[in-house]
């Protein structure tokens, strides 16, 4: 264990600052789906999403290159750059989704998409899932629940259950539009009033909970009756990672008012943004001059080009969703106890670890940490971080799909029932 | 004029998102101190700190294709990357400031600022100067005073004056340290107690005031006499500019609890951070699980490193002291009965224009005109937009800055008294 790093870190990150697993890895290299230790020894990776097209693309390594040594500056001055990437990220969208903001993380996106809503109804409530995650501003953290704001938590951030495998109903889409509509009434009843509902469209922090197309269309209707705006976090299924569609919301079939993006973007370089219909865009840009310096800058445009162009040349949504049902079948094919539900939303994998319908982390835990020991590296989501999470590089395929599910039954054969 | 460029940017980007410039310059390649149109036409650069070791330097995008070819991933993993910069950047700092976290934007950084105060204290009020902008995000954003944020002005932030040359005693530290323990009597009186004051220690977008080395000894004395912590905003002075010091606060003068930092930290790449006292950094890590999944990643460690390389191997902060003298020189040489001021932090410049001690905004609007016609680029700054805002990349030499003064007395000439 490199104990002189972790020393580094403590004395210079400071605590709580975690690494993943009990012993660290220490990762000088990445090509593809493939991680190198400083040994030399390869982890085939199914944790980053973030590297979506896989690790160090030629194209995307390219075009940043060749960018940078030509022009990075901000968007206070006309280039090509912002208007040939957004107008072909807007093609990706129905729905007259077909204005952008570019910034530079998930979480900035977050933090526009809830004052978007703000703008529109002129009013402030904010609901949100109770387990999950839309990033770190002050503004976006106060949706999570995994620990009190700094300040206490906010009264205007209302909490409905997170659709959940293991409760009955708890998949029901008009039980959680009920959730809503009461959330909805209380935000009313505070004087917040109700500005709109953020969500993940497959509740991936969530575990990928078992809904179905269609879930969300009471809620929806539900939410367009008082007039909030419906706004889509796509930072973890978006670009083509599902398979079937290039986003969440099209796979859910409901039609979001504003759609963040985030990490696998720009294939690991720091690019984000926000697509919304022009008359919330205009909303939002007449009650607030936003600017940022470095998002739309050049070099993010073209990082966030050339991932496109790559997942379109490479045909990798059709891969993700051809390799998605080979693995389905194979996770299908596990055999343990505690296994509760197996999910798959293209290249995103869940699997449900439970005793009794409780959840089992403690077993979650011991097969992330077996499967490193066999050169995999994963997750875990879930309320009670205790399901499984794969959500590997686009190019993860059929091989790869094969060795994984061989090293999850074995590390699952390690974990007592 | 690029109609085209313009009819594709309303479409895609919507209203309200302005260009620099009656006619908007379309910017293609950037070189040093240089960038250049779509016709070849090149114009002298006297806005972009962010390019701070001169736009495209080699060193940097060479820093960054290599790395971007090797890995680029999060900090759940060990990597000498973050370790290797982080330890060079504090070293850089005085005051037991030596831990740090990285974000992607210096609103980011702020936005934990503003959190560490909080976390230290308990408390949740925040003063702020009252011309300032410190970022982009909600709770940022909250700090501003150029519209009413979205859902209203929050109850926890006062606003100081800032230091102002035009006023009478405007830029005495006792009246100023008055504002603040009057902000500070607020806060407590209502309920929210006093978390911490932010403000840019050269107070930047104030234009520079005439505020002297020792101006906020009286406000920090004020400042922790109630507990409250000093967060120092160094996004436009830091990293050598001031030519003096690496930093604004030692060139002010003052310890400060929480540094952020910002655009010119990775040469236009999308880097920022934070850096703190260990007992802060404990408070805030302590009370929220802060990740940033592009932050601190590698390629955005050596692209800061590069940057911090360059400033360093090629004496950028002494190059900027001694063009400064002259560039004061040739600015205290202008003649025009408007200029009220005239001032240089390092290669920060500013020409305050007035009329009878009341800031003359239109003539700076022409002015900065006329020297995009003239091939320069520059900017306007101050409570009405009425002073000259200089602030070129570093390698901003002896022979621009007679260029420009020629061009800004030549561009003076043509404005009515």
């Amino acid at each position: 264990m490199r104990t002189d790093l972790i020393e580094r870190r403590r004395r210079l990150l400071g605590p709580n600052v975690p690494t993943f697993y009990d012993e660290p890895v220490h990762i000088v290299r990445g090509e593809g789906v493939w991680l190198y230790d400083a040994d030399g020894r390869r982890y085939l990776d199914c944790y980053n999403n973030v590297a979506h097209v896989g690790h160090c693309h030629p194209k995307v390594v390219e075009a940043i290159a060749r960018q940078a040594g030509m022009l990075n500056t901000h968007t206070r001055y006309l280039h090509e750059g912002i208007l040939d990437y957004g107008e072909r990220l807007v093609a990706k969208f129905g729905h007259g989704l077909s204005q952008i903001i570019l910034t530079c993380t998930g979480s900035e996106a977050n933090d526009i998409a809830l004052r978007m809503a703000q703008a529109v109804t002129g009013k402030v409530g904010i609901i949100a899932t109770d387990n999950t995650y839309h990033g770190n501003t002050t503004a976006v953290a106060h949706l999570s629940t995994r620990r009190p704001p700094i300040g206490g938590w906010p009264a205007h951030v209302r909490r409905v259950p997170a659709p959940d495998s293991l409760v009955a109903g708890g998949c029901d889409g008009a039980v959680f539009a009920g959730h809503v509509e009461r959330a909805v009434g209380e935000l009313e009843a505070a004087g917040h009033g109700f500005a709109g509902l953020i969500l993940c469209p497959v509740f991936a922090n969530e575990g990928l909970p078992d809904v179905a197309p269609g879930f969300l269309d009471a809620t929806v209707a539900a939410v367009r009756r008082v007039g909030g705006l419906v706004l889509c976090d796509e930072v973890q299924p978006g670009f083509g990672r599902l398979g079937s569609h290039w986003w969440g919301h099209d796979w859910l079939s409901f039609a979001p008012d504003v759609v963040s993006l985030g990490k696998p973007m720009g294939n690991g370089h720091p690019v984000a943004g926000v697509v919304a219909r022009p008359e919330v865009m205009a909303a939002f840009r007449e009650a607030f001059g936003y600017f940022n310096t470095f998002g739309g800058n050049p070099v993010s445009c073209a990082a966030a080009l050339a991932t496109l162009e790559v997942v379109e040349a490479e045909g990798l949504m059709d891969h993700a969703a051809r390799v998605s049902a080979a693995m389905l079948g194979h996770l299908r094919g596990l055999r343990h106890p505690l296994i509760a539900g197996v999910r798959a939303r293209g290249q995103f994998y869940a699997v449900e670890l439970a005793r009794d319908s409780l959840p089992a982390p403690e077993a979650a835990a011991a097969v992330v940490e077996a499967m490193r020991g066999r050169g995999i590296l994963m997750g875990r989501i879930g309320r009670r971080q205790h399901i499984l999470k794969l959500r590997p590089p686009l190019p993860f395929g059929m091989d790869h799909a094969a060795q994984v599910a061989e090293a999850l039954q074995a590390s699952l054969d390690g974990v007592p029932a």
